[in-house]
């Protein structure tokens, strides 16, 4: 069977794009499995693409094929790659930050910058839509057998991926720290990049209270107890909840609620968070 | 053939919800055919995830699987259930209201609460994402075949099922009455629960033009002659009209705008509408 | 190989309209592989409907069966009708202009106005909702080999289908002109209908900076010397660029930014662009 492939963007459908690309990769193989990741990435936000690729990668078939496309820099210098991760899926992107979280937590295992001569004939001319005439065109002769790995580009050392800035997190005598890393944009909840085994092995359980300080730019914007629970429906409408994510990290909700408006609370380096007893 | 399966929820494409969801489905069978009826039910709002199963559901083949998903109480008490309707689809849901129109108007033939050790074995330790790890997945052991209707839980009486609060509709001697039980937020016209046959019996005519009193908490809201068309399409633009929806019961519209907007109405329970002559 | 299907509507996916003409298509041959083109047209703008077909359509498999319904006149006297592109491909419609484009630039090689018998046997009765009952059924109908092409209507002149005026462009003694014709409302950029070749016979380069007239009604709203540039990359962030879009034709961005919302620039018949040295 050939390989699925997952389309993860930062267009929308408001206009042609994702249509003229999947034609593009429908043309070169009617029978290619095509499924929508996503094409609501914030605009230009590489980091959430990054982000999304490693929350959801992991759920699909081994050998699946991820073309992300969020690529503020199309037309300039940046390279166009294909990356196999160690646990065996393919990304094809520009390199431009794309893998930061896949190669820090999956792994590349090889990587490969993109042919030249590998784009769709008919569209030299335009330096503007590589998701189209490349990226998708590449993915597609991938998916369908029609070129191998190999044949997609030139090897080189995936330590020289493109990687945005690390998140650290980690404990020390009195507090479990960490960043908020990631939204939820449409409930708005707030994602920390602490493992709450973190919590677990500090003897938090889930019926506990937390102290909670986030801060940005190292001025505290939150500084609360709140209950550490299961889930964000284990508080009444209305109430903020640290809990436990799909990722299993520590988060942030209001039941029913938007945590992020609510306390004017974003992600990224700028934003810290603070776990005491 | 394997059943096909729709999907409906409020998660938007956001974030990577949608995609991890898929991924689990595909995992189990690469070949299922899976469709997004939609996920943009309004958030928490149970009774338009009823509402568009209802609409949408007797359209599909028989024997197609509905994944639908609107859960603000994932992680609480709550069952996870899969119905089959009397008119042969199957449901896969929490129990939360969600059934509500499938149960009075198609009506459920058998319902099982899904049984606990049904989950995606990767992802014991987080409980606020049942689409992913029990609805989704139990949906594709099912459609892919690997597990049978009755292997999915424990059946259960039909009228244990959770609903929501009824509307009525009906004739009196002076007029036609009804609630507004939905609307249609992208172009804003509204839906009553009365079948336009009732208007027919009546003696109405797609020509005339009727009485319209839309109450808010018996209040009244909007008093007005409107004509009763086809179509929203047989008045001028930026004209308000009544006419028989594409489930044949009486909606409202403005042609070209929105009606809902407008004249400041909205639909539920507290939302009357009556028809005189 | 059944012909792929795409589909282009300004339905959204906020209710259950393209859930419950997917579910008709897929009872007449639950095979087809249906691909959502965008359900994010604008409301009732049969220009973008049109362009949008224009834009995408020669990037799929010949064969393939577009189904557009941007259709505020359902319900009322205008035409149902199929075309069959001088180029292979199938777009079945509402005759109310979208098919300008098709028309001027693929050509239609055959039009049949759609049989009134061909539509949803459960659904007479309702008037208003013919994606679902017509022009979806007549496409899962034709797709599936159920229907042939002549089968679906009675041909008539190709030169008496709807479209809507034309956009004119050229070159004079002083300056290259022509119209924004289109924008796309994600990023924000616009488009002209001019195509880059005219600047290249009048001897521009992709290095050279351009005197960018913009008018609407005849008032100048933008007069500006832009960077003609290969890629809105080109350019630091925030500044204003002319380039090469996906269609070779020109057109104008603000890198990472809206030239749309920036500038307050929209586009058709009323807005004009000219170039000079």
């Amino acid at each position: 069977m050939k390989p699925l492939i997952v389309l993860i963007t930062d267009w929308t459908y408001k206009e042609g794009a994702i249509m003229s690309m999947k034609g593009v990769m429908k043309t070169i193989d009617p029978t290619l499995d095509i499924t929508d990741g996503t094409h609501e990435i914030p605009q230009y936000d590489i980091w959430s693409a990054s982000y999304r690729l490693h929350q959801s990668m992991r759920f699909w078939p081994k050998g699946t094929v991820f073309i992300t496309v969020v690529d503020p820099g199309v037309g300039t210098a940046r390279k166009g790659v294909v990356a196999l991760t160690k646990d065996g899926y393919v990304v094809i992107c520009p390199d431009n930050g794309t893998l930061t979280h896949i190669a820090k937590d999956q792994g590349i295992a090889e990587i490969r910058q993109l042919h030249p001569h590998l784009r769709l004939p008919s569209t030299t001319g335009t330096s503007i839509f590589h998701g189209r005439d490349i990226f998708g065109y590449v993915g597609a002769k991938y998916a369908s057998g029609q070129l191998t790995f190999d044949e997609l580009g030139v090897v080189f050392d995936p330590l020289e991926v493109t990687v945005l800035s690390d998140l650290t997190y980690g404990m020390d005598q009195d507090k479990i720290f960490g960043h908020l890393e990631i939204d939820d944009p449409n409930f708005g909840n707030v994602w920390s990049n602490i493992p709450v085994q973190l919590l677990y092995d500090a003897g938090f359980t889930l019926s506990d209270d937390i102290q909670v300080t986030i801060l940005h730019n190292d001025e505290v914007v939150l500084q609360r107890e709140l209950p550490f629970r299961a889930s964000f429906g284990s508080v009444p409408v209305g109430q903020p909840v640290a809990y436990v994510n799909e990722l299993m990290v520590l988060a942030f909700a209001l039941c029913q609620g938007s945590f992020a408006k609510t306390f004017k609370i974003s992600y990224g380096k700028d934003w810290k968070v603070e776990i005491r007893r």
